[in-house]
């Protein structure tokens, strides 16, 4: 059976609250809804997680790398310095792939590129709590392709 | 009716012939397809068009403007320097998503930002084909929140 | 008989529409009869012309050169890329006169600094239409003067 | 009642051992007591916290938000590349001011530009352990103003 | 009565005399003459100053404010570092142009970009003496469209 | 008896009346008020100053140098480019300590970085004209400390 | 039989007119005559062509590709920004040969760094029309020694 | 008796299975052994320690201090952003000797610079499991000599 | 008879007092005597002049100009931005000889490269008080040699 | 009888063995052997030297211009920080024209642009021993025109 | 029997003399006994050598290179411009180790990273003489494991 | 008896023949030649040496360092990028006085910042043959002072 990480980076745990106009009004919660129904319809399990702690989240694709786990990941604030995350998914075989709730390319430099984007399959941003059943969508096709 | 043009930059008439270990298999006519049965099941009439010059891209953009159209672009080689086009995208009041075939920002230096996805609500890279019906779905999910 | 080449770059066709709060509200047409306006006090014969295609700019560039006419442009996004247009310019020996609708040097970092105005005579930017009639007026005075 | 987050980031539970020349012989716990001491005068409740942690870090300015908390934070090593904690800061509605205790623009390249000084309200810096009794006083002065 | 000041910073004085292959012949006498006709032409009140203080020009420019007079300026040396001219500009609520005899933009590296440029409503580089003139009938038509 | 020279830089004669969404509604005047009371308490002897002549501040700081008086500068817009007032601050054995009303960390790229900075004992920013009172306190502690 | 395309950027076809101290005196159409003779010496068909649209340039590329053909270009202002072109090379399994009239790397900035070079095998810069011809000399090496 | 710390940053727990043609194929434990043995040989007491947090890392740099013993580190990714590693470094006063298993000079950029390194008395790169032991017996000499 | 100004720039005043291991104790009174003392060997008429103020040296090198008065000057803190002086330096047709008491190369970043060197026919640093004498010895050999 | 110095840079004295993916099979002594039959063919005396030393270069550029021959140099390692060679380059009257087996452009960073070539008439880079013979066939055509 | 060529730069000629409080007290010989001794024990031939010129050291890689030779080079002032010692190790198909006597990452800017170390398999800095050691023990272990 | 080395660099062999527009008529024994009559009114011993290779001038200040002698260079080609000579500057404990010939602040952008002024006591430039001679008078006033 398929099982599929879906990481949240710092502050996420937040959505709905911070910055709507950013990053609109679904929680997380209503997100991890969103995932874990289309995962039972691939017929996938579904881990969803969020950390504020960079550390955390170098682990988690520790155990999807393990689990032989696919991972998407919305990177969050660690986007955009963390060489720890980036040498972690440089370890897994299985695909990554990376959301962004908002069009991080049309915001201020410090969050404009994700370093991390380079070690992913592909990247989907700006789309909201959309964004992350795109990807959803975008790896059932990736793993029915292989 | 909602029209919806899907436009295409420079080289991409070649698809399924140039590096296909970046872009894939699947011709432009192939791509093609796989739209126009979105757009069927949307109920959008969808224009799709590629072209070498800079120029007939940026009058696209102003006939979508003018019909009041949304715009899925893979700008290619002119993400990375047409101010022209830029300039024309911001012209749009209707939604633009951005689409590359490849994840940019794991390719060369010339490749890696695009100028253009500013000006996009969403951007989705590295799905192949496959990122031109997530970029519809994407966009019907836009057009129906409205 | 003088005559003179007022030439329009990307987008400016849709003068009148676009962005007004930084353009302005006249047309390509109106700013037309202003120029043809004051040509006419004047003794010229004007050539005014617009494209989407920096080809087309060129090749005009080439022509007032051929006539020996004296070239007044807005090159609006070709302003910040285009060697081609820039090597054109150089190849005249007519005065060349470079205008701007807005004030690029307060716009953002993609706008601000055209690379063909180190080819001008003389550049006017941030008055808008009347910029064009500025430009004439001036390009009278230098003609006078030799 | 007034609630005020006092946040210090990593290595200031060393503070009064480590470079003294640079940081002074005050302890985190003599810095609490003055802190304390003046908070007691205001009538404010004083939360204050040290972790070597950034995700603490970013955990306690939640809790700040929530409870509607301003903060004042020594944000010490994190300050110069945390994106995590230039987000957090965002989200908060209350005031945010910034203490260091050296004068960070004196000090070498590393140290010398906190990114998210730009977050603060005011940033305060060079005073050693009494910049946190200033930070104190201009809150207060704030908030009698609003 | 319309006021406006017309602003000369350093070297100025020696216009004329100096580098006449760049700033042409005319004197700074021969430039005020011409304004006062101008200005005379449209009912205006002229004030032609000149000084190699940056201190002086900062403080033409308050009394400017004060008096709800327009500024047209040639900042000369001033242009390219001033930051408290800068931000005495930016306390205007009255037009401000900026005026430079040669065309800045092909001139060396120190003299290429003006930093007080991004204050103004309109920029006429390269017409000499003209430049002034210009300057002069594009503020009329400004305050006429007010 | 201590002298303290407060010392004030280009267009902030224009306090109170100049951007008050950025500076504050307090005068020139108030601010004086407000040290020269804290002065009394501290039975120190204030001279409070002002120039928009870079020039002047050099000279002030020269005879506080001279007059064994520590200074409390507002640089303004010298802050940013000013090497004679580098300078002249390098030759104080008294402390110095820079003020700033706003949080020039959250402007624009002109106004983000004092290069005098480096030369104070402390600094205090984005607390409008009560940053000069902490200044002057904390220059209290400081002078009781040696 | 052996085809072989030579392609001219923009403003080429003002050759022998334009800027000759820099470009020689050759027209374009004396430099084809060297070209056609050689070609026929070598037995080969050769295409000659000239644009001033990139879009040309792309698809004569395009074209050669289809017919196994092999390039020699001198891509002019194009050299320095079009990825488009750059791209359309990259398809290339032909060798692609780009000859400069003049010694770019001895011209001002914008006109240094040709980005189309690193997808050539050879590179001939500065012996004006000869240039051409020794081209086709060492692509002829080229093909028999395959 | 001499203890020593020898500390492992973020992913290195994954050694021996993560990307073997650059990190070799010896595990954690492997090392781990290496090092007591050498340490048993020296008659020191060795605390060896992994962890994917940078916030651990740093405490126990801090142990180290308080225990006067030698701080041996493999900082990993934490290598190239973490100013709190740094500072904790700067604290110590024994020895502190930065190894890497690879050779990160011939890495890509983001691997190329550990900021780290100009804190140490040595650094000893690529040499997989036995720069391990090198530092060791580096450790010693130095600790011999003093 | 031959004019020559030596001028002194921000900060000079304080020679002898200031910073005395870097610019050494003779003050600028005593600079002027070894000057004048030269200048009576040369038949010379010397005037030597110091300001804080960048618009008086502007001045003077105006006065030098109309006089035909070459100039040796140590433009001090203005050496590193002042463009008015080096607009001013331009407009000279007699030698310019710039002095420097210390060695600015091996001085921090802002004081390393004098814009204004490039203006001088020749620069002498580092020799302290001596550096005048050197700079009059050499004008009088170019002056000799004309 | 005219005379041609070919010169060759560090490390050429390999040529054949080492990297011959990149530079090819042909030894040096295969590279003299086709210069020197073209020489007889022109009538040319041609002087072919290799050196590991910078300095021997130098001088052999030194005796070029005093013999008043030609100069071809592939000065390889040479080519990317060497301003003693490209001073003796610019004492040059004959022709100067370099060479480099591969294309440079497509190498890395450091082996991408010599500094040397702004001296060159013309340069021929990538095809490997086959553009010695180019070099020395164009340099016959310049030698003609004269 | 293995021979192993340790290789040292310019100024090395003068250990123990020049700057000892950075370099240590140890002579060139002191250290070639030290590795003469160790060479020994391992039953290496070794050839120390030391040179001023960057030719000589390129030219002994190169009879390494022919000998089938290992190299340890301590490639001093060298380390931070010579493309022609990178191109030389380049050609290396024996393993090269890097020595420094101090640690160059805590040195100055010119001193801080060695072009050279990307060619190393491994690079040991800080340690004085005792790196010499340490590299040598390092090459037996990596020749023994082939 | 005082020992004075004046070294040369490379191409100064040249002098009086080269550039004479830039470096003027007089040959290097001309130099020599005024340097030796000072030396011998001073009662110095002079060393007067040229040389192309970086290694000779590395040498002959090491021959200069154990003579106690002064060092006035003039390394022409090799200030712009010679770590070593910059090392072997370092050792020296007499001083060194850098002399160029032209005023190399105003040439290009390679010649124009010296990397070994920051060893110099002093550096003279712009002033011809009669540099050297400056600094020679510099160099005993240097001395008597001590």
């Amino acid at each position: 059976m398929q099982t599929v990480y879906v990481l949240n980076g710092p502050n996420l745990n937040l959505l709905g609250v911070r910055e709507p106009e950013i990053y609109g009004r679904a929680t997380l919660a209503d997100i991890e809804a969103l995932c874990q129904n289309l995962a039972q319809q691939f017929g996938w399990q579904l881990r969803f997680l969020q950390s504020n702690y960079e550390g955390a989240l170098v682990e988690w694709v520790h155990e999807a790398r393990a689990a032989g786990a696919a991972v998407i990941m919305n990177p969050a604030g660690c986007s955009f310095y963390s060489i720890p995350l980036l040498d972690a998914l440089s370890t897994l075989e299985t695909p990554y792939i990376e959301v962004h709730l908002s069009n991080i390319h049309a915001r201020d430099a410090e969050h404009q590129h994700s370093i991390l984007s380079k070690k992913a399959r592909g990247v989907i941003c700006g789309f909201g709590a959309h964004g992350y059943e795109l990807a959803l969508q975008a790896l059932q096709r990736m793993l029915n392709a292989q």
